[in-house]
């Protein structure tokens, strides 16, 4: 082997190394942001007001960790100018970091409302249904996460096709606090704050379809964005 | 001038032109965006159902503009592979169409709770403050657009430190809307209406907070995402 070709593959091997640590920041990143939607459920149900603190002052990591993959995806545009799939790669993970970011301002926003309802005696009256709402983004952000870590085109596409669920989920739930907010209007604070908390995972759950959409896009190249889920599956199958 | 020299020269001369012209679709893109917000803050206060239809459907526009710029920022990034201020053009755009098509569902979100308030005699009473509250983010998003036209670091703090005021008259208006449901069950629904249409509203402010960080991170090469604007200032003025 000539020094040259030496020299070149162990560029390439450097290079794909590279890649291959932003995707792993970005599973990591991606795993503390789960792991701040567990707590900010758990405080909740639980009404755990130290949880619910913690879990707020944990989001400034979450940020932090934004900055340091984009910062890690600009430098190797700079220096590496990929193409092809690994600029896909490197472009789809700067959106995605952005997208892990907001998931984590409102599991903080979540934990933030539980820290209020802890108090409240009657929590357990109206928490089943928020609590089944968390459970199922919780599910998707995980699904979402997987399909990143395995490249998985069709993995992403079942959960992108779970989101008209929570919708739905999240509407019932609204209707039947404005019940609670009608019948007994001295709650209706409390009862804002878990609709705020609903909003919060009805976003979370907006934000795991994002990450979805970058993965087949980080995959096939197809820019699915604004697609409905039927169009989604004939793009992918039938290309 | 020689052959080379001349190729050289009509190549750079195609490759500014290519940056100009995805500054300025980006700005044919905010434009829209502007224009939907003050429509649908126009259809929630004359009560207007059809022009809030009109809206909520030329919604779908903005997500294509931003499916065609983030298109000619990858094809740009893969052919030209640019450099410095270049690169941090092009991956500051790919992040500010996404806040623009955001911008875009909100005001979207903000027109269809408008379609269904045009019905209720007592709209007047009630929509002065969430009419302050949209004049008040559609001149932080007038503000992010023309900062990002003219490169103004200045001008883009100037915008982020009104964000403050932006979120204190949300949480008045919250709390205003919190007493009338108390005193008037009866109109729960739609002070819950009130409500959505002034979280979106706040959210507007925040994507305009945000095209400002980017705007400031195309200059300078400072991401002062997650700063407070006393830092930001201190960064920018400083350095």
């Amino acid at each position: 082997m000539d020094r040259t070709t030496h020299v070149d593959q162990h560029t390439s091997q450097r290079y794909s190394a590279e890649l291959e640590g932003l995707r792993s920041s970005v599973l990591s990143m991606g795993g503390l942001v789960e792991e701040l939607c567990r707590q900010a459920l758990e405080a909740l149900v639980r009404g755990d007001a130290e949880l619910a603190r913690k879990t707020v002052k944990a989001d400034s990591q979450v940020n932090e960790m934004e900055l340091n993959i984009s910062a890690q995806c600009i430098d190797i545009l700079a220096r590496r100018q990929p193409a092809a799939r690994d600029l896909r790669m490197v472009v789809g993970i700067i959106r995605m970091v952005a997208n892990l970011e907001r998931i984590g301002d409102e599991a903080a926003k979540v934990a933030s409302m539980a820290r209020k309802l802890a108090d409240d005696r009657d929590r357990q009256t109206y928490l089943s249904e928020p609590k089944h709402l968390g459970d199922g983004v919780s599910a998707m952000l995980r699904g979402a996460l997987d399909a990143f870590a395995r490249l998985d085109v069709e993995a992403a596409i079942d959960i992108i096709a779970r989101d008209p669920e929570i919708d739905r989920e999240f509407k019932t739930l609204t209707r039947l606090l404005m019940t609670h907010m009608m019948e007994q209007p001295q709650r209706v604070k409390n009862m804002l704050r878990v609709n705020s908390c609903a909003r919060a995972l009805e976003r979370i759950g907006d934000h795991a379809v994002n990450l979805c959409e970058e993965v087949i896009y980080l995959v096939d190249g197809n820019d699915v964005r604004h697609l409905g889920v039927e169009e989604i599956k004939l793009r992918h199958r039938g290309g």
